[in-house]
Protein backbone atom coordinates (compact mmCIF):
# COMPACT_ATOMS: atom_id res chain seq x y z
CA UNK A 1 0.00 0.00 0.00
CA UNK A 2 1.45 3.56 -1.18
CA UNK A 3 -0.47 6.81 0.38
CA UNK A 4 -0.21 9.78 -2.01
CA UNK A 5 -1.17 13.12 -0.57
CA UNK A 6 -2.61 15.65 -2.96
CA UNK A 7 -3.12 19.61 -2.50
CA UNK A 8 -5.64 20.89 -4.24
CA UNK A 9 -6.15 25.24 -4.56
CA UNK A 10 -8.06 27.62 -6.03
CA UNK A 11 -5.66 29.05 -9.38
CA UNK A 12 -4.21 32.35 -8.61
CA UNK A 13 -7.17 35.18 -9.43
CA UNK A 14 -9.90 32.65 -8.56
CA UNK A 15 -12.04 33.99 -6.02
CA UNK A 16 -12.43 31.73 -2.96
CA UNK A 17 -15.88 32.47 -1.12
CA UNK A 18 -15.14 30.30 1.80
CA UNK A 19 -11.34 31.22 2.55
CA UNK A 20 -13.03 35.04 2.38
CA UNK A 21 -15.64 34.45 4.27
CA UNK A 22 -13.09 32.79 7.12
CA UNK A 23 -11.32 35.54 7.17
CA UNK A 24 -13.90 37.73 7.58
CA UNK A 25 -14.81 35.83 10.66
CA UNK A 26 -11.56 35.28 11.86
CA UNK A 27 -10.87 39.49 11.91
CA UNK A 28 -14.38 39.58 13.56
CA UNK A 29 -13.17 37.04 16.16
CA UNK A 30 -10.26 39.80 17.09
CA UNK A 31 -7.67 38.11 15.06
CA UNK A 32 -6.56 41.16 13.59
CA UNK A 33 -3.04 39.89 12.37
CA UNK A 34 -5.18 38.07 9.28
CA UNK A 35 -4.07 38.79 6.30
CA UNK A 36 -5.47 36.05 4.09
CA UNK A 37 -7.17 33.09 4.02
CA UNK A 38 -6.99 30.43 1.23
CA UNK A 39 -9.23 27.06 2.05
CA UNK A 40 -8.45 24.09 -0.34
CA UNK A 41 -8.66 20.08 -0.38
CA UNK A 42 -6.69 17.72 0.86
CA UNK A 43 -6.99 13.94 -0.27
CA UNK A 44 -5.04 10.92 1.03
CA UNK A 45 -4.75 8.52 -1.55
CA UNK A 46 -4.31 4.93 -0.83
CA UNK A 47 -2.98 2.95 -3.90
CA UNK A 48 -1.80 -0.35 -4.30
CA UNK A 49 1.34 -1.46 -5.79
CA UNK A 50 -0.34 -1.70 -9.62
CA UNK A 51 -1.38 2.22 -9.52
CA UNK A 52 1.92 4.48 -11.04
CA UNK A 53 2.60 8.00 -10.41
CA UNK A 54 1.59 8.83 -13.63
CA UNK A 55 -2.26 7.11 -12.89
CA UNK A 56 -2.38 9.47 -10.05
CA UNK A 57 -1.81 12.34 -11.93
CA UNK A 58 -4.51 11.10 -14.40
CA UNK A 59 -7.68 10.99 -11.67
CA UNK A 60 -6.13 14.55 -10.19
CA UNK A 61 -7.38 15.87 -13.76
CA UNK A 62 -10.07 13.64 -14.46
CA UNK A 63 -11.73 13.44 -11.02
CA UNK A 64 -10.15 14.94 -7.59
CA UNK A 65 -9.03 18.32 -8.99
CA UNK A 66 -11.07 21.04 -11.86
CA UNK A 67 -8.36 21.80 -13.61
CA UNK A 68 -9.93 24.66 -14.66
CA UNK A 69 -9.82 26.78 -11.70
CA UNK A 70 -7.37 24.69 -9.27
CA UNK A 71 -4.16 23.74 -9.20
CA UNK A 72 -2.86 20.70 -7.34
CA UNK A 73 0.29 19.17 -6.39
CA UNK A 74 1.33 15.15 -5.26
CA UNK A 75 3.34 14.10 -2.72
CA UNK A 76 4.05 10.61 -2.34
CA UNK B 1 4.54 38.07 6.96
CA UNK B 2 4.00 34.46 7.78
CA UNK B 3 2.45 31.62 6.31
CA UNK B 4 0.54 29.12 8.04
CA UNK B 5 -0.20 25.54 6.25
CA UNK B 6 -2.98 23.95 8.09
CA UNK B 7 -4.37 20.04 7.81
CA UNK B 8 -7.11 19.33 8.27
CA UNK B 9 -8.95 15.71 8.29
CA UNK B 10 -11.93 13.54 9.67
CA UNK B 11 -11.22 12.11 12.62
CA UNK B 12 -10.72 7.93 12.81
CA UNK B 13 -13.82 6.06 12.51
CA UNK B 14 -15.70 9.42 10.89
CA UNK B 15 -17.81 8.32 7.98
CA UNK B 16 -16.41 10.82 4.98
CA UNK B 17 -18.74 10.49 2.25
CA UNK B 18 -16.91 13.18 -0.19
CA UNK B 19 -14.01 10.52 0.22
CA UNK B 20 -16.09 7.50 0.14
CA UNK B 21 -17.95 8.55 -3.42
CA UNK B 22 -14.28 9.86 -4.78
CA UNK B 23 -13.17 6.04 -4.17
CA UNK B 24 -16.36 4.74 -5.76
CA UNK B 25 -15.95 7.01 -8.85
CA UNK B 26 -12.28 6.25 -9.18
CA UNK B 27 -13.05 2.70 -9.20
CA UNK B 28 -15.70 3.06 -11.58
CA UNK B 29 -12.93 4.61 -13.81
CA UNK B 30 -11.24 1.57 -13.85
CA UNK B 31 -8.76 2.51 -11.31
CA UNK B 32 -8.61 -0.77 -9.40
CA UNK B 33 -5.95 -0.51 -7.15
CA UNK B 34 -7.47 2.22 -5.69
CA UNK B 35 -7.73 1.33 -1.70
CA UNK B 36 -9.02 4.44 0.20
CA UNK B 37 -9.89 8.00 -0.78
CA UNK B 38 -10.31 10.61 2.36
CA UNK B 39 -10.99 14.23 1.31
CA UNK B 40 -10.02 16.68 4.25
CA UNK B 41 -9.18 20.45 3.80
CA UNK B 42 -5.80 22.45 3.16
CA UNK B 43 -5.67 26.08 4.50
CA UNK B 44 -3.39 28.95 4.01
CA UNK B 45 -3.54 31.17 5.95
CA UNK B 46 -1.32 34.72 5.77
CA UNK B 47 -0.91 36.38 9.00
CA UNK B 48 1.30 39.25 10.16
CA UNK B 49 3.87 39.31 12.45
CA UNK B 50 1.76 39.79 16.00
CA UNK B 51 0.15 36.62 15.41
CA UNK B 52 1.39 34.00 17.49
CA UNK B 53 1.73 30.17 16.86
CA UNK B 54 -1.07 29.32 20.02
CA UNK B 55 -3.15 32.02 18.59
CA UNK B 56 -3.22 30.06 15.02
CA UNK B 57 -3.75 27.13 17.40
CA UNK B 58 -6.82 28.70 18.72
CA UNK B 59 -8.20 29.60 15.33
CA UNK B 60 -8.27 26.12 14.16
CA UNK B 61 -10.05 24.94 17.59
CA UNK B 62 -12.57 27.85 17.35
CA UNK B 63 -13.33 28.43 13.62
CA UNK B 64 -11.25 26.49 10.82
CA UNK B 65 -11.66 23.03 12.31
CA UNK B 66 -14.39 21.09 13.84
CA UNK B 67 -12.16 19.71 17.06
CA UNK B 68 -15.65 17.09 17.76
CA UNK B 69 -15.13 15.55 14.38
CA UNK B 70 -12.05 16.78 12.69
CA UNK B 71 -8.06 16.78 13.52
CA UNK B 72 -5.63 19.24 12.02
CA UNK B 73 -2.24 19.74 12.47
CA UNK B 74 0.17 23.05 11.85
CA UNK B 75 2.97 23.51 9.52
CA UNK B 76 4.57 26.85 10.21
Amino acid sequence: MKRYEIFITAKEGIFDPAGETSKNALLNLGYDGVEGVRIGKFVELDVDDTVTPAQVGEMCEKLLANPVIEDFEIKA
